[in-house]
């Protein structure tokens, strides 16, 4: 098989960018190592921010998300005792975030490489990037018994943390950077109205939660947990009352429990992968960067990367100009490295370090009193949660 | 004797309380441990914000600062070969902070007792606050061969991180929270005109370097040293050799070096005391918080401390109003943590730290990006430079 651009991984990064090349005329194989459904059962991120959402509108798959999303111009903070709102709207100059689920995302995208025939191909396996620093890159994988081969110009790794883009490039070549916290994200979805029309974040002594959402019947919450938890260990019950306890009176009164639908728990990690190109092989989003889900900036993070690399092959195919891909992994990084840096700030402002020294925790305290008493601190924190210019 | 207000320490706090209460008719005696020579032989703080400098001016003593003294409206970070300017006027809505070194502050506030013929009784040992919880506290000490004591209403323990004052308190009733830091600061004055008319604080792979000024004449700079290295060890020569390389080309080569006058190093430590009061012992500036000196919050820091106490004690003399001695340690407390907040993220930002996780090295390197990208990010830090509000 021949094709222009090769784009191993099939989850939201991967399809946006294939869509986004159609639409020009620039043609595009992608190779998902699970089936369809399975990629659809995953419960991911829910909220998006402008950038993302504008791609998604470019790639003629925003109708469904600007009707059903929630346009989000707040969210609230809960610590100490009290609940205090961030006003994204105000302190962000009249820019917001949409919730919308992750999967509703990937849906809207299947059935558009659909319509246009876009060939996305499931449940391939032993995916081998080859040839990578030629001018003639490929990749091999094998599909039921079947061996096969996508001949291409470039090769696009949206395959996530542990695909296998990242590993093929050979030892050395990569820095990587990474940092782990102590802790991970107990996550319970369940089709219950949700305890607050807006995002709560809960700092308290027992560990941070989170209340967030879906859909106005679907609710998506979150308790710290050590990273030696199991998620077998936690009954339906077990959870909801733990995460009543971290919630301000006045929220947790309100909370609606019920059975879980999906049950989890994500460690939180942050890590880096420099550069982010090697020879015709571009990495995009999770495969080469990976922020603790506090902020919200996982999924938003890959929107620059596809944003910069749509530009820069587009000035590619249609201009025979390589400076938006020689370019690529400087000006990709540049954000996503602010990104993690908003991501550790916000984690670690609001969970609890069993090892810190009283004194950080009494910055920690601090940095939130001081966020709700200035302007400026308001304004970067609505900066960096509505997204940073690409 | 008899006083109504028994100041713990000659420093320029104390001073400055003494000389504000005087003005409004409240006498007050300052016991000082040192001779005035070994006072004003300190080589200490030199960059003022607003607060603290509106405050001598109430206490008549800002003539010769607002003659001498040099306004600053912004300054400067070197990074990664760059020179890059923090606009403290246009960041701060017009705000300032002034250059003049704290020696200097603390000969005019001794003038200005004397003219006033303020008690400041110099060379006193074996001080001690007696009665701190009772209607009549007093405080003993010794002078030459002598016994004395001050009975009076109130005692301010203004004598520093290693004074009598919070020794003073039982065990048990302050918490004290502490971060070290594993480097000091190797300090040297010179008589030689400032390598730049603005501070340049420099960011360095060999550690931290600050080229900061008393007057057009006299030069103070500082290199980051760990916790291990000792003064005896550092020739002038090795520390000129030494600020050189750390500093970016077009700076270096105007460096004009000379002989010390001083030469010290002084450890970074975080801290803080809490109450800053038991019974009728109130604290005020390092005796009871300690900063790094990254962002010159140091004495500072105290200025709100001598503004809260002094409104407190009119308010009681004038009025027999004691909420505001009643309220002095929460709302001391709630601005000193800012300024904690403030010198940690700055030096944080600023050092070398020799354990440092790679992934964190770029998070430094990021915060500086993020910094000079966003004008909310400038307007935060322009804010704590010049001093938050009272």
């Amino acid at each position: 098989m021949k094709t222009r651009v090769c784009i191993i991984g099939g989850g939201p990064s991967g399809l946006l960018l294939a869509q986004l090349l159609h639409l020009q005329g620039i043609d595009s194989v992608v190779l998902e190592r699970q089936s369809r459904e399975h990629v659809l059962g995953r419960i991911r991120a829910g909220v998006l921010e402008h950038g993302f959402a504008a791609l998604m509108r470019l790639a003629r798959c925003g109708t469904r998300m600007d009707q059903e999303g929630q346009i989000h111009h707040g969210f609230l903070i809960a610590h100490e005792g009290r609940l205090d709102r961030i006003d994204l709207h105000k302190y962000s100059a009249g820019s917001s975030v949409l919730v919308y689920g992750q999967t509703e995302l990937t849906r809207d995208l299947y059935a558009a490489r659909e319509r246009m025939n876009g060939s996305v191909i499931h449940d391939v396996q032993a995916v081998q990037p080859q040839g990578l620093t030629s001018a003639s890159p490929a990749v091999t994988y094998r599909i039921g018994q079947e061996l096969a081969r996508v001949d291409c110009d470039f090769v696009i790794g949206a395959d996530g943390f542990h695909g296998v883009s990242r590993q093929a490039i050979p030892p050395g070549v990569l820095k990587e950077y990474e940092k782990l916290y102590p802790f991970g994200w107990l996550g319970l979805l369940s089709r219950t109205p949700p305890v607050s029309p807006e995002l709560v974040y809960a700092k308290h002594p027992r560990g941070f939660a989170l209340c967030s959402l879906r859909s106005p019947q679907l609710s998506r919450y979150y308790i710290q947990v050590p990273s030696s938890e199991r998620v077998e260990d936690w009954s339906d019950e077990a959870f909801w009352a733990e995460l009543e306890r971290r919630l301000p009176r006045s929220v947790a009164d309100k909370l609606v429990t019920g059975a879980a639908i999906e049950k989890s728990i994500a460690p939180l990690r942050s890590f880096v992968a420099e550069p982010m190109r090697y020879g015709r092989l571009f990495l995009v989003g999770d495969a080469a960067h990976i922020v603790p889900p506090t902020g919200a900036r996982g999924l938003n993070s890959a929107a620059s990367d596809v944003h910069y690399l749509y530009h820069a092959l587009l000035a590619h195919y249609q201009n025979g100009d390589d400076t938006g891909l020689d370019g690529y992994s400087a000006k990709a990084l540049a954000r996503v490295w602010k990104a993690q840096r908003f991501s550790w700030w916000m984690t670690n402002m609001l969970h609890s370090f069993p090892d810190a020294l009283a004194y950080d925790q009494r910055l920690q305290d601090t940095e939130l009193a001081y966020l709700f008493s200035s302007e400026a601190a308001l304004r970067s924190l609505a900066e960096n949660y509505v997204g940073l210019p690409f």
